[in-house]
């Protein structure tokens, strides 16, 4: 299976020129899962709710959405991207997986970070893991990533591939889905972007450095922090159902659930 | 407060001259706490059963114990070691916490490695958190690194310290350990050893890179794989209290525990 992402420097609010830098990222290559960064072609640091209601999308629905559900039928590969979601008078920071014949399911950020709180909900989907080609895939959003639970339920659900797509702006991460992907034995997939975004009395510099890690905790491929840019790797998902560390140590078998 | 490790080298079975090492090792040196490797004096790499068993001791008992009982009182500080504990007839890779009055504090491994499963049962004490001069100080054994849910319980305990007895072969745990404090915002002091054991048909090389991290994953002082030593740093356990990453965002209240 090949496994890839795209890592942006959007324009922000500019949502027709980040698809079309996407379009002509991507289209040279194929791929079965395309990994694309958190609120990928919106831009992050939105002056305020109302703005950000302005740029969203219901779920399934809008421009953004008929874009790539076209790109996923057209490299006949499974799409994740992040976008601003509207349900009703609220916001969510949401991912979205679009399969090859248009349907699509759907995560909310479960843990907002720092200033997204002034204008997102904290996600109500929970986590989940789905199938796609004999692979089971799950998705988490950017900051979740530093709460260990996390990662660790996609894995409890069966999750073989942990899709990220992120806007990062701390320096951690990168390293840290080294020790996410070894403590779950599964392949993670960050896809972040560079670039920097202002507002008044706000600079964010995003860091880059996407990386599609191993289940041994092995950086299969990465960016750097100052450029776009696509990666692929073929992978055999399978690898992350074995979760034995030695002939004795199985990842999963060996907690000791009453014990926390 | 200072807190300090030790990185030794220990001759397998030799418990006295492993101590003497020990006392020559911190003897010129203050400290309030102590942290020395897993199964730091008898050595790691039992042969059997028996072997393990005329090498134990049972908690609060035993040369080794009362060894340490008096460092601890001379030095007017607090010890954590590993050592082989005797329960009737079981055996628990254990780590006890000295007070300089004596008094001590048992925890026993919860995630076994490997073939330490033909010779010690699970650990049956679970986590705990308790105080020495103000801090709050948590205990895990070495591959309870590989589980988050061991740091994060103690974590939830209240932990502010976290102390890491290690004998550790694989190569992922001292990196793995910025994340272990970076989730938690807690200190870490992992306490490793170095060289090598054999058994017939297995030999063991212990990595060292002994660490002690702060809660926002500095580095605060490491050694290397190579040599034995002490290191020491100064540190306010307090820092560990503010789970704050942002503005907006504090580690334990930003959990969603309906979600895992």
């Amino acid at each position: 299976m090949i496994v890839s992402l795209y890592q942006n420097n959007p324009r922000f609010g500019k949502v027709p020129d980040n698809l079309d830098q996407l379009l002509r990222a991507v289209g040279p290559h194929k791929f079965d899962l395309l990994v694309l960064p958190e609120l990928f072609a919106t831009g992050y640091l939105f002056a305020d709710f109302n703005q950000a209601f302005l740029l969203s999308d219901e779920a399934g629905k809008g421009y953004l959405f008929e874009s790539i559900r076209k790109l996923a039928a057209e490299k006949n590969s499974l799409i994740i991207y992040g976008f601003p979601e509207r349900r009703g008078k609220r916001l969510f920071n949401s991912s979205i997986a679009v399969f090859p014949d248009g349907q699509y399911l759907l995560y909310q950020k479960s843990h907002l970070f720092d200033t997204e709180k002034e204008i997102f909900s904290p996600g109500e989907s929970g986590f989940s893991a789905f199938s796609f080609r004999g692979a089971r895939i799950g998705m988490m959003i950017c900051f979740d990533w530093r709460f260990p639970e996390a990662a660790r339920k996609l894995t409890l659900l069966g999750a073989q591939i942990i899709c990220h797509p992120s806007n990062l702006v701390l320096p951690h991460c990168p390293d840290a889905m080294i020790t996410r992907a070894l403590e779950n034995a599964v392949f993670t997939i960050t896809a972040n972007r560079i670039g920097e975004e202002k507002r008044p009395g706000l600079t964010l510099r995003f860091i880059g450095k996407s990386r599609i890690i191993s289940p041994n905790g092995a950086i299969l491929a990465q960016l750097d922090s100052e450029q776009t840019g696509f990666i692929a790797v073929d992978i055999n998902p399978e690898l992350a159902d074995n979760k034995r560390v030695t002939a004795n140590n199985d990842l999963l078998a060996d907690r000791r659930p009453e014990l926390y």
